[in-house]
């Protein structure tokens, strides 16, 4: 998995302040996460060739979160996309999405699918032969949800020095990935065990933005190797983090405490703090594999 | 007048390109001419004051000379603005506007006022006592309007030498600057145009983007100190000029020439041209007074 940050700033944009948005590779795939408005061209800047995203998660419909999806959608027509898209994101994103696309008189040309969610509940709401996507309900002032990226268990691995040992067709090397133990032709047993691996083990991405302080969402990160957490504020802002159903640095480290996540990545600074330092010095009290989001920077998970 | 550029290309907004957006400054006035994505970034990059704009007028619902509008309307409430907001724009902007702000649950601290439009002639839709705007019924894919800013005639203005000659009290000046005769105390006449000059020359500023070559907006423009008017293509690519509702550089050439305007301003290039000198080598046979668009450059008329 690797972790693009394309904007990590909350509430408006500015020239060197992309409002939230990243991109998330893993396998096949490469997920846009929120789209805050000028979210197009830190695409470009970042190099990403724009047929490759055809899924994008919308946390909740504040404008820097989500205005820069209508233009991104009336991009991909301009460029001949012929691909399917899909947008998750909460009930009323198609009816305003349609409207503006109605208004321009301007329906793409390949196929937009809307997965629209009002669950309060971590729903699946993606999944195929090698990854999962569940939401996070999170508590902020509209119906927000975060988004759990995880593998699914790979097959298991042959061990190509033990499996040496034994005169396998190659024919039957699947059943060995798939776990099941093999009689050979001669009747012997070959234990699964003997000549296979444990599976890579999985990855597991989080994303938690925005929300305010939010226990019921511990149980759910629990163990991710990388949980990205909101942090709007410093603790000298606190009330203003209660008031407006966001974070303070303390707050997302404590919650990466509670969780045993392996990394913590904070973000969604308000633009009131020139200096981000403060972040990581309230946040390492309480958990110290924490970094800071940045535009354009990139996270190996 | 002083027009200032915020963005001047069309279709999808690049790094260094932004979509169509112009500031018109104008007696006491500051007004927003299109919104395309990222013109709240551009304002800031050309250090306008976001309280100083009042009135927006939007030509069309297509998202790059739009969908930046929402964005600056959600930054107005968060810098705290209390003053009144007028917008102007087709048909259906109030609807979609309302529908984003009602989903994201932030309603503006202040006023704001929709001036949806639909006529087809040129219409009167904003007047005070120094100016006065009307609509400019343009030729597009959806229904677009340019628009004229024009200056009402000012005051006579007095001519203190020759006033010298007279002995004509303060409080009868506002009677000569509105273009009256005075009677004097001995009872002698005072020709108003012995005394006065005439008003200094109003200026008329002209925005047509986007549109198809239209020759009916010619006699509404005639004589405009300055024309803004769309060259989406060049020769090369007229028939996709005509296939989309766009003009060449040749044709916006052609209005401004018919129309006797003063100065010509070609914008909303494609991005397809990257030297634009073309613009100007294919324009300049019909209109020699032509000079290109560029993003923060500002014209004086």
């Amino acid at each position: 998995m690797k972790l693009t940050i394309l904007g990590c700033h909350s509430a408006t944009p500015l020239e060197n302040a992309h409002t939230t948005s990243q991109v998330l590779e893993v396998k096949d795939h490469l997920f846009l996460i929120d789209c805050g408005e000028g979210t197009q061209i830190q695409l470009r800047n970042q190099k990403i060739k724009f047929s490759r995203i055809k899924h994008i998660f919308i946390s909740h419909l504040h404008g820097d979160h989500f205005y820069g999806l209508v233009g991104l959608v009336s991009t991909f027509r301009l460029l001949g996309r012929t691909a399917d898209l899909h947008v998750y994101g909460p009930k009323g994103i198609k009816e305003v999405l349609t409207l503006q696309l109605k208004l321009a008189n301007s329906w793409t040309n390949y196929n937009l699918f809307f997965h629209e969610l009002e669950e309060n509940e971590s729903t699946l709401i993606f999944e195929d032969d090698t990854l999962r996507v569940h939401t996070l309900p999170l508590d902020h002032r509209v119906y927000t949800n975060g988004f759990l990226f995880e593998e699914k268990p790979g097959l298991r691995r042959l061990d190509k020095e033990k499996i040496k040992n034994y005169d396998i067709p190659h024919y039957d090397f699947q059943r060995l990935k798939l776990g099941k133990d093999l009689i050979l032709e001669d009747g012997s047993l070959v234990q699964n065990n003997k000549v296979t691996l444990n599976p890579k083990p999985i990855k597991r991405y989080a994303f938690c933005s925005d929300t305010a302080y939010n226990e019921s969402v511990v149980h759910l990160v629990e163990g991710v190797d990388l949980l990205y957490h909101e942090a709007t504020f410093l603790d000298a802002h606190e009330n203003l983090a209660e008031k407006t159903k966001h974070s303070t640095a303390a707050q997302a480290a404590k919650i990466a405490q509670l969780a045993k996540v392996k990394r913590l990545v904070l973000g969604h600074f308000s633009s009131r703090y020139r200096d981000k330092s403060g972040f990581l010095t309230e946040a390492a009290p309480f958990f110290d594999a924490v970094e800071l989001a940045a535009d354009g920077k990139t996270f190996d998970i």
